[in-house]
Formats: C-alpha cells, sequence, structure tokens
C-alpha cells in the first residue's frame, strides 16, 4: 500500500518543485505570510481537503478523514520567510528584496502540500484521520504557540515534522533520540555604573571594568557548574558601553544568548548568571538590571514515537540512509507541540555539493536539492501508513510478540 | 613700583570685566576664533602694543619692548571656547548656541589684555620686553605647537602662564613644583576574532571574550607595573562590540584614555600595553590593531621659575594665599611652551558658591569670580617686576645672599 | 545450556562470598599484590586450569581451552588496592593498615575465578577458548600495558571485562555506546616570574598575579574552545606560591586534571592551555615550564561488541534491568585492551542501602552487595555462550535474518 | 657652640665605631635584646646619664637635663637585629648564626650614645631636657609601642630619630614632608568552596578558581578605586590551595600586605578589599574568613618640625647635602611616636660603593659607611642646639622676622 502511495507522490514531484519555487520567489516574513497562506488555502481547496484558515493568525489546517475511526495524526510545515537577502544565481531566486527563504520551509510546506493530496486520494484505506499544520511565524514569530491556542492540535494523538537539512547529504534522513535542537534562550545585562572624567577613576564606578570581570565570570558557568557531560553555552553576542574614549562609561549594556537542553541545565544557567552577575556588581558597587528571556525550548523527542520512527523508515525507506545523530545547537518552535502531545522532529538531508546547495541554513546563498522533499514525503507518508493503515498495524503487533 | 602697577591694574577691572563677558557672549570653537582674534588684535593696537597676527593659525602676539635692556619674559593667555550649550542664567551668557566658554579662556584674554596696557604704560620702567602671547586652540587643537612653530618664542627667556580655576576659592594662588598636570594620551584597541553564530563558540574567535581578559589584564599596569608611587591612569572609556545577541561579535573596539606625569611612567604604560594586548590576543587566536596617540605632554613647572613664583607671590601678594598643592590630572598645551623654555603654570582661585561659581571646568554651568581675572593679573605683573625691575633684582639678590 | 551454567555459578556463590573477603581482607597496594597473585595462581591450579603467572609483572592468565576450534574471548578482572584506610564496620574489613580494596576489585577477581571454575568444568560445549585475564596495577600503576606488552591478548578475538558499580543499585547492569570512562591526563604549569618585597610590584613579575590571569584564561577552553556537545573537564587541582605574605612570589605551580572523551577534544585542549599558558605569561612578562601528561585513555567500547552485549543480556538476563546510560568520568585502564582488541566494559549495580553500600568509589566506607558478582559471572557466562556455543549462534544468525 | 659640640663628637668617632662593631658582632633578635640593653644602660651610668631600664620591655631611656628651663627633646635610636645570616666578608662580622644587624640599628645606637655624651657634657649650656629612648623591638616586636605605654614621652614636647640608609650616598641626608615611610598592614583571605573529585566540578565550588576571579577583582582597588595620586599597594604573598592534581581543592588560603600612606586611603583599601571578596566569594557560591591586619602605621613628619628640620640642617651643616625626597615604601614603627608627639624621621646617607654598602636593608651583605654616624650625630645635636641653646634661639626668632 505504501509502495503505491509513494508512486503517487513521485508523480506529484514536478508539481511539488513548482509550488516551492513559486514560494521560493515571493518571500513573506514572519507573522506578514498573507499571500502564502492563501496560495496553501487554496491548494487545499483545490484538491478538496477540508480546511481552516487564519488559525492563530495566518495559520491553516488541512483535515483529512480517513474512511474508519482510529487515531489522529498531524503533520507540521512552516511557511515564512527571513530578512536576508537572496544571492543565488538561480532561476528560482527571491523577487523580494532583502526577504529569503533561507532556512527550507518553502520546501516544506511543497512537501507537505503534495502529501496531503495523496493522503486526501487515499483516505478511505485510511483508519483515523490526518490533520496538515501549515505553520506561519516559525522565525522567533511565536507560530507554534499561538496556533496551539487556537486549538490546531485538538484531537491529535501524534505529531511529527520535516526538516530539510542542507548539511546532510541529500539520500540520508537523520534523528536524535530525547533532545534534537536546543534552548535557545537570550539576556540582557546592563551595568550600571557611575560615570565620570577618565583621569579620575576613584570618583567612578568603572561599568566597563565590572563588565571585564563579568565576562570571566559568566565563563565559569559552563566551565565548572554545568555537568560536563551536559550542553551549555552561554554567549555575550554584544556589548556597547561609552561614547568618549576619555569618559569613563556610567553603563555597559550585554547581550547574549543561553543554548541548553535539558530543562534543568536552563534553570542552572539562569541561576548562575544571577549569582554571577550579583556578585561581581557587588564587587565594585556597580548596579545592574538582568533580564533573562525564555525563548522556544528544545525540541524533545518522545522516545517511543521517535523508535517508531527510526523502525518505520528502517523498513519503509530501504533507498533511504537512516542515522541516529547528536542533537543540534539551533532551535526550533516545534518544541512546543511536543509540550502538548507525542512526537518527533527528523530531519532530511538535501545538501548536494553539485547543485551548489552546501550553505548553512541563514546563509544568503542557502539552497537545497529540491528531491529531499519527496524523501521527505514518503516518509511522512510511511508514518501514516504505519499509525493509520490497519494490515500495517497487525504486522507490528505481531513483530512485538515476536521480539 | 609694583604697588603702582597694582593700582594701574585695578583701575582697569571694569573693562576686564566688559572684555571677558563680550568674548563670554560670543565664544568661538577651537582654531575658529576669527573673531575674538581680531578683537584681541584691536585692543592691542588700541594701546599701542606692537603686535603680529595670525601666529600658527589665529595667534596674536604682543610685543612689549622695556627702556633698557634685560631679559624677555612671555605671559601666555588661550582663548578658544567649548562645544557646549551654556546653561547658566546670566545677563552675560553665551549668544551662540551649543558654544561657551566653559574653561576661563575669556578670564585669561581680558586678564592678559589689561596686564598688557599696564605694562605698555610702565615700559620706561621695564629692563627687558614681555611678549603676550594670546594663544588659540587650546582645547586640543594643537595652538601651542603651532605658535611656538611660527616662532612665538624666539628670544624668550621665561614663560608663565594662568589658569583660573574654579574649584579653588578666590583669593587663593596654587602651584605645584614639577608635573602640574598630566600628560593626555589616546589608545584604540581592535581585537579581531573571528564571528560566528551564538550557539557555536568553538568555531569562532569571541571577540568579546578576549576584551573580558584584555579589561582584567590591563589593570595590572597600574596595580603592578608602574612604580606605586607613580600616577599613571589607564580608563577604558568605550567598548563596542556585536550587533545581534545570538551572533558572536568578530571584532571588539576599545577607547580608552592614559593620564601620566614622567616620561618615562608615559613609556612604561604605553609598553606593557603593547605585551598585554599581545599576550592577550595570543592567548585566544585573535589578531589586533594597536594605536597609541601621543597627547599633550605633562605641564612641567621647571624647579627655578617655581622657587621664584612662589618667593614672589609670598612677597609681592600678601593678601593672596599662596599654596602649594598636588598636581592636576587634567591636560593643558601650555606643556609645550615648556618643553621649550623655562617657566611655569599658575592656577589662580575663581570659585565662589555664593556667585554660583562652584562648578568643575567643562561644566555647563561653569562660570567663575571676576575679580579672580585681578589676582591673576597682578600675579603677571609681580612676575615681570621680578624679572625686569632693576631696584628689585638687586633687593633679590642681597636676600639670596644673606639667606 | 546457559542456564545450566548459571546453576553452577549460583553454587558456587558461598565460594565467591569466601574469597572476596579474604582479598578485602588482605588488600595490597597497586604493584604489590604478590599474595594475591599467588592466591589466584593457586586456585586456578586447583581448578586445573591452565595458567601463566607473573604476566607483566603479578599479572596472571587462565586458558580454558574448548572442545572445538572457535574464536577465543578475553574475559578480564584487576586485583590492587588502594592507600585508603578502610573505615566500615563489618567482619571482612582490611587487615592492614591504611590499605583498601575501596574499588571493588576484590569482587572483580572473585567472580572471574568463579566463571572460570565454570567454564572450565564445560569446556566440552565450548567452540572456542576463553582467556581469563587477572591483572595487577589497574589503579595508575600500568597493569594493563604491561600485560598487553607481556603478549596477553595474543590470540584473542574479543575481550570484555565488568566494573560492579556501588552508585548503580543491585539488580541492573548498565553500559553505553562508545566511550564509557574518560581520558584522564594531568599537567603542571609553573609561572616564573621575578620574586621581590611585596611593597614594590614594579620591580617583580608577580607570579600570582599571572596565575590569576591564568585560571580564567584556562576557563574559556571549556566555555568557548570546546564544541558545546563535547566534553572537556579542565581543573586546577592544587596551587602553591609564595612563602610570605610581603613578599612577592617568584614562581607559582599549578597541578590539575583535564578529562575528555574523543581523542580530538583531548589534543584540542592540550593545544588551548599551551596558548593560553603562552599568551598570558607573554603579557606579563612572566616565563613558564608546561608539562602534560597523557594518563589513560577513555575506555572506548566497540560498537558491534556492545551491541552483542546489549542484546544478549536483554534475552540470557531477563532477570537483570539492563540500561544504557551516558558515559563516566572516570578512568580505567581497561582502555588499552580496547585499543587493541574489540570489546567491551559494562558496570554491573552494586549498590544496596540496607546493607549501607552507599558510598562512592574510593570512599573509605565503600562496599557492595556481593549478589552483584552472581549477576556479573553471568553476564560473562552470556557472553561467552553467546561467542563459543554453537547451537546459540545458530539461534542468533536466524534471529537476524528475521529482523 | 654647635661647632665646638661638633668637634667633641668627631673625637669620639673612635668610640662610636668600636661600639657599632661590637654590637654587630652580638646582634640580638627582636624583643630578645637582653645584652645590648644591658650595654646601652652600663654606658649611660659611665657618663654619668640618669637612666632607666626595662622600659617597656628592655628599652632603655637616658635623661640629659639642662641647666636652665626650657623645651624636652627626644631622641630615639632602636637596637634589634634580624634572622638573616650575615653574609659579609669583614672583621665585625656577626657571631651569631643565623642573626645579623641588617637594617643599621647598631649604628643608631652607636650613634645616640656619642650623641648623648656629647649633650650630658655639656649639659650646662642646655635651656631644657634631652630625652635618650634607646627602643627595643623595631623589627615587628611592637618596641614603640611598649616603650609609649611606659610613659617615655612623658614631658616630651618634640622627638627626633635618624635612620641610616645604604641606598644614599654618604654625605646626603634626606626627609620628606609629611608621610615618609608607608603604613604596613597584612591580611589573610581563606576562600571556602566545596571540594570533589577534579572531574566533576559541577558537584564542587572550586576554591581556586574562585580564587582567580578574587587575585583579578582585586587588581582594581589600585586601578580604579584609589585616588591615581595617592599611593596604595596589595601584594598577594601567597597562595595556598589542594594536594592533589586531580581532587578539587575545598579551601585556598592567600595571604598579603597592604601599603598606604593616608589613613583614608588605608581605610578605603580595607573596605574595597571586604566588598570584593564579598562578592566574589557570592557569585561563585563560596563562603570566605577575610581577617585584615593593622601594621605599623606611616611615620608621619609633622610639618613644622620638618620645616625646622630642614632649615636647620642647611644652616648647621653646610658640608652635607640635604634634600627632599619622596617617601618610601617600607614601614618603621617611630610613627607610632609621632602620632603622640611632634617631630620627624630623618634618614642619613650611609651608602659607599668603595666600601661594598651597596646593599638594600634586609639584605645579607647590607653594611654601611660607619661615618654616615658621624653626619646622623650632627644632625642630631643641631637639632637639640635648635631647641635648647638660647642664643641659637634668638638668631632664629630675628631671622623668622626677617623673611
Amino acid at each position: 500500500m505504501l509502495s503505491n502511495w509513494n508512486l503517487q507522490l513521485e508523480e506529484m514531484y514536478d508539481k511539488m518543485v513548482e509550488w516551492r519555487r513559486y514560494i521560493h520567489q515571493h518571500p513573506e516574513l514572519t507573522n506578514q505570510e498573507y499571500e502564502t497562506s492563501k496560495l496553501i488555502a487554496s491548494i487545499l481547496s483545490d484538491y478538496g481537503i477540508e480546511r481552516k484558515i487564519n488559525v492563530g493568525g495566518l495559520g491553516v489546517i488541512g483535515f483529512i478523514k480517513g474512511a474508519q475511526t482510529g487515531k489522529t495524526i498531524a503533520l507540521r510545515a512552516d511557511f515564512d520567510a527571513l530578512p536576508i537577502q537572496d544571492e543565488k544565481d538561480v532561476s528560482y531566486k527571491s523577487k523580494v528584496d532583502g526577504v529569503m527563504h533561507a532556512c527550507g520551509h518553502d520546501g516544506h510546506t511543497a512537501t507537505l502540500l503534495a502529501v496531503g493530496k495523496v493522503l486526501q486520494q487515499n483516505r478511505n484505506q485510511l483508519a483515523g484521520n490526518v490533520v496538515l499544520i501549515f505553520q506561519h511565524a516559525e522565525e522567533g514569530g511565536g507560530g507554534a504557540r499561538k496556533m496551539i491556542a487556537d486549538n490546531c492540535l485538538e484531537g491529535v494523538d501524534a505529531i511529527f515534522a520535516n526538516h530539510l537539512w542542507s548539511l546532510i547529504p541529500v539520500g540520508t534522513i537523520s534523528y536524535t533520540k530525547g533532545y534534537t535542537t536546543a534552548a535557545g534562550d537570550g539576556f540582557e545585562i546592563k551595568i550600571k555604573g557611575k560615570g565620570g572624567h577618565g583621569s579620575s577613576p576613584h570618583d567612578t564606578v568603572d561599568s566597563i571594568a565590572v563588565a571585564g570581570q563579568l565576562i570571566n565570570q559568566l565563563q565559569y558557568i559552563v566551565s565548572r557548574r554545568v555537568h560536563p557531560q551536559k550542553t551549555a553555552v552561554v554567549s555575550i553576542g554584544s556589548i556597547h558601553a561609552g561614547d568618549a574614549a576619555n569618559v569613563i562609561a556610567d553603563s555597559a549594556i550585554l547581550k547574549g544568548t543561553v543554548r541548553t537542553y535539558e530543562k534543568e541545565v536552563q534553570q542552572l544557567v539562569e541561576e548562575e548568571m544571577k549569582d554571577a552577575i550579583r556578585g561581581i556588581c557587588l564587587s565594585s558597587k556597580a548596579d545592574y538590571e538582568f533580564n533573562y528571556f525564555h525563548g522556544v525550548a528544545g525540541v524533545y523527542n518522545h522516545p517511543n514515537e521517535t523508535k517508531i520512527f527510526a523502525s518505520t523508515m528502517k523498513s519503509a525507506l530501504p533507498e533511504i540512509h537512516v542515522e541516529e545523530v547528536p542533537a543540534l545547537l539551533v532551535s526550533e518552535d516545534f518544541a512546543n507541540y511536543l509540550e502538548e502531545k507525542p512526537g518527533m522532529l527528523f530531519f532530511t538531508g538535501a545538501g548536494n555539493e553539485s547543485l551548489g546547495a552546501i550553505y548553512p541554513h541563514h546563509h544568503p546563498k542557502f539552497d537545497f536539492d529540491e528531491r529531499a522533499m519527496l524523501h521527505a514525503g514518503k516518509a511522512m507518508l510511511a508514518i501514516v501508513d504505519y499509525y493509520l493503515v490497519e494490515s500495517d498495524l497487525e504486522v507490528i503487533e505481531q513483530c512485538n510478540v515476536v521480539k
């Protein structure tokens, strides 16, 4: 049955490429994806897929109802672009100045549209339902949270998502057990000293001197406080203090990012930062303001769904190399869905040196091998097949008994 | 004789105030003192004082020739203003938006004009000559250097200058043996790391992290390398690095100021900075650019002229409290003259709480008690009297023998 | 067949306990294990096991030849004790003052003796051979290297070892894929400054001041240079400088330890330390000596043998909880064997709160639940069964086909 | 009259040398100067000088009563030796192993004995009294405090002391206005962390890591908190933490010294140290103990007595070069007397390269040109002459009027 679905998907390949390239040429920034949202809704309509628009803003949901009752599986794609100037030299280059699909969301969306089409035309084979979640505003725009608040996960039993990845060669699908992306938090520290003439430090509280000590102290969090086997990054991305060479700056502003996986490590870093800042400022009579912003959590792949994914891929996609890899340090707001429902996020290799698809995500020359969409689509079909096609279910149960 | 001169100066007090207030209302920025320069030249002409204009730019020199030959003594005043908005509430407030005489140069000039007038009308009593140096561009404009290059010190045996000082109460004249102001140097350090994503410090050379260590290392120069009894200040006035919280900054720029008195301390600090920067960058694989700017040197009061000044003041100005004080940390380009000729710089108390003359120099509400001009003028007359009036010279010689 | 072996091992339990307690009462320090070595040799002789003594020093090897040809599997136990005062209150407490089996090596040896006895009496069922490696000098004594140099691995196809672990509850066996213990290196840094009187830092190179900066700089290796997902620990365990409060110390000696897993991380840390020390000393005009000592590498469990172990345990020891765990940060010289031959090290839970077996290894009150020896022994029998018993081999092959 | 006294002192030169060398050969450690104390008392008795022994321990006082009433002037010498091995190659080398007069106290005492002899035999010329204070225990033994507590300053109007100084060439007497030696304080900081295994920093509070940050923070006191024109030294002389390379040290002990002149700077440093330690420990969750020991204060030469000294020397000792010099960073417990009475301490040049008198005080090869004792003695006679000989007093008064 799956092999049949795969054939139908392959027939849609040209369409997928066409959609992807159209979206690529017409990128829209986070929370401003008006036209892309309309396009998705229109295609779903064309294929007779029941849909809901303006979910949590500009999100779109498609509903595919199986012939029989069963589980409800959600598949998610995102569709916002980035404020980056497209520097590629291709026919489907962005037509919008300074805006570009540099993270592959165009591909995610084209893939899910095609997957939806295939499932819709085979819905009589399904024992259960599929929810197609087309999410806007993934790039820091809160899209996941907003769509969840607007009930996009209602009735969903498990949710899966694909991320195309240019740094993995096409032909490979990779996944991670447990955390697969990091929590990305932010912080802003304002050291409040007391300004004065550069020749008279004794009359001042030199905020830059305090910053020097603080930069050092913050290193100790990773080097001494966090478990050596746990990942934590504390990076100060910017520091700005003072206007004149000969005037002591009354304040210094440091901004930075924190990356962790586990919640307890995340909390530890925040607590240790508080202590470090408080102590260092105290030691120099400075005041301070410290703001710590909780960003997107780490995407935590649920153990059972990850196991199902891994074994399903191996059997369903023999031509694809499936491998377990370490987590990435980037963030993805798919984390929000997995805080609500079981599921997992997998990465579909889309790099291809001969096509120039060698640049990292968010790079002005980012591109991907479009065949990866076919692989990702087949992976999604396999997931649905696993959960919603009865005959397969029986086989799986037997296997479990045997083991 | 001196008492007679002093009476003549007192009679000119209203004129001094008038000049000072006119200049105060019409301040001109460094190297743009066109009208003030003309005004000075015009007054000198009015009093029949031989003059030279456009010396080293907008400087003006007046020459007073004594009846008999003798030494040539130079007296210096400066006349540029500052880019500061006058916030005083007085009738003679600056009429130029954002420009203000906030350092007392208006008073210096008015004083020297009056002193010139008195000396000119008593020139038949002088055994020697007086050179009145009206210097433009003191506030970082290189005025002293330019006028010296234009030969303003030709034939001069000794040079003296007055600085009104609002933080010393009116009625006091203070001086320092040796260095009386500091050398004020500047520096700019560019730490050149390698940028990257905030989540991947290992792929970068984090210029802010390097800056943290460097800020610390630079403290050791003053705390460990400079002789504990010598003065040195190394202040970082500004640091700027990075635009985004989650991107590691590829470079950091630190600017600062160095204050020292002795040349060997100044050189030591510069050398130690080189070592500190080189070592810290090396330890983190960063490159750097280091520029050290030699500013105005410290004003070094020559021992003999300072001794003469001190003893002359005590005998000639019994109503004025004369005191030896520690050096200031500010800079004055009068240092350039004293690198060429013997002489000294004294400070005339001009503070008066009841008049609101309580603000430091360069403050938007800076003002001074105008009677200080009279004190400064008398001090200058006493200096000339010491050097150029024969009868006094004899007395002094006798005193030296007695002692 | 395995169930039969297990029964035979259970019958030996009293003997195992007797051996373990005798060894526990008569601990011998690293490279001085004369009596323990003799005891092992004597027991092997008693059971008719061919043996070789004084292997690489005081090591002992037992050889069990199967009835048929096949692979050669090595099983390793160690038997040296530690310079720690036994503070337990038990009947089998150490009788040697200041020396104690505080790491469970007594249990490892007792276990392997019993396993050897069982295998020897069932050797006609074996298609292949078993090498029992009783290693002396594991605690920093170079025992593994010495025995390997003395050819203890000749002909061996794979090697396995058990470590009892008091921090894992009895009833559990845990293992790690890849690195399971860390490389433990050491370093010594001598900062060579220039001493002098405490009141005159400018005439000195203050080695303690340099140390302060260096301590900070070394933190950056872990916080900024090592990949955030890789483990590295750089700890300074001791610093000693100066004798008198008012004399600046001419040198400072810092000693420490480095823990890493991967060779490239280990090398990176060493290289970064070199840069850090060189740069910091340069920035302060200090000289230095830096010695980095390569200790035992991390134990790297080979993928295939680890997979075999995991699946074998699950099927052969259903009553034992088998779990994959993260690596430990401690070191084990079993690493040396795995640099030569495939194999792996597993940890057998031996903690039991009701028995007071709650203290970490190397603690004066360390003890373990002796039933853990039975679990470890059964695990070893299962490994031998997997590799050397034909009928099982067939079954396994079938299973692989099915999967 | 003074010239007569000087002749009498010169006649005593051989005696002074004899005394000095005897004391040099028989040095006695601080608070153990039994024989030296007896010797002084005995010589005073021989010359008929009224004396008091065991003053505040082993101190000795001689009283010389003038023929007429007048002021009471105290002259002080000290007489303890140091725990240093004499490495000079001279006939009068120390006969006591490991004990040596390496600071010139032998010369101070010999000088004052001779001065006492001369004054005693001319006491009929004195209008007032002289108190000869022979002080034990200057080298950290609290001698000054003890003798003061035992009323050695009763009735004293002014007190003066001489210190021979090998780093000033013989033939020069130098003095400083205001502070002439520094306050020498001590401190001990115990950082109390939490020990643990070197591989597990996250379970510890690494006291050495905290020390690293603290060493840095303490630099900021001198570089940023103390007025740039004020002297302050904060030196950490020793740090000791940890026994083993692979164990994180639970505590670190830092000892050091603080040098300052003014009381407010001394207090500022102590306060800033408190803040620095508190803040840094807080930032790392460490506890601490901080002990600050107030040592001998700086010797503050009173303005009037210093002026008297300077002018007296110039007129009375024309053959001696008298110069005003910067303060020294060493400490002297003569400070205690000057907290009670007006007076001053002067330094008598005693260096002579041709004699090998080139080593600093407290050096194993320290020695001085013995003719310096004659200079110091004459200086003391001149002081007494100034205060207690009437005819001179009249002259001085006249001079003051003239000036």
